[in-house]
């Protein structure tokens, strides 16, 4: 099934940057990159449970959020993207 | 039904960030914002195509993207959050 994974984290100081750091070289290993902070992972239930769990240990959840957005097995024709399709570094920088 | 829009908009230059700004402005008069790039609409599938149409309009298909995810009438099992409920202002900008 896929899971859409957003997230907002604080990156006003920098251990909010290290949880970005972190929460994106997560995203990577498991997903596909789509936007900035929007991953899509193909992954079975039990699977994108231990992959929640991880990043939820990685946030803090007083500054910082995770969305997740279940989309089944049949999510080919949910799925619309517009414009600019930028390939991205799994450190998380956008790479032009 | 429900339509999750994320989007990229390339902020390197003022029009970038007159085009974020038009972007937010326009997802802020039709859905829930729910993370800083993440908006969720509730709309049928003819108005949804005007939202698009104009978002379409407002960004530069080279520089930025949007993404739109389809999650239908039973939305509500689909979607999970995780920590921190910030909200958002219509400019787009952040309201701690």
């Amino acid at each position: 099934m896929l899971t859409v994974i957003t997230y907002d984290v604080n990156t006003e100081d920098p251990a909010g940057q290290r949880r970005l750091r972190k929460v994106a070289r997560h995203c990577v290993n498991y997903g596909q990159r789509v936007q900035n902070s929007v991953f899509e992972c193909v992954a079975d239930a039990a699977e994108m449970v231990r992959i929640k769990n991880k990043l939820v240990e990685l946030i803090d959840p007083e500054k910082d959020s995770l969305r997740f957005y279940y989309l089944g097995n049949k999510y080919q024709t949910k799925i619309e993207h517009v414009g600019a399709k930028p390939t991205y570094e799994a450190e998380g920088f956008l790479a032009l």
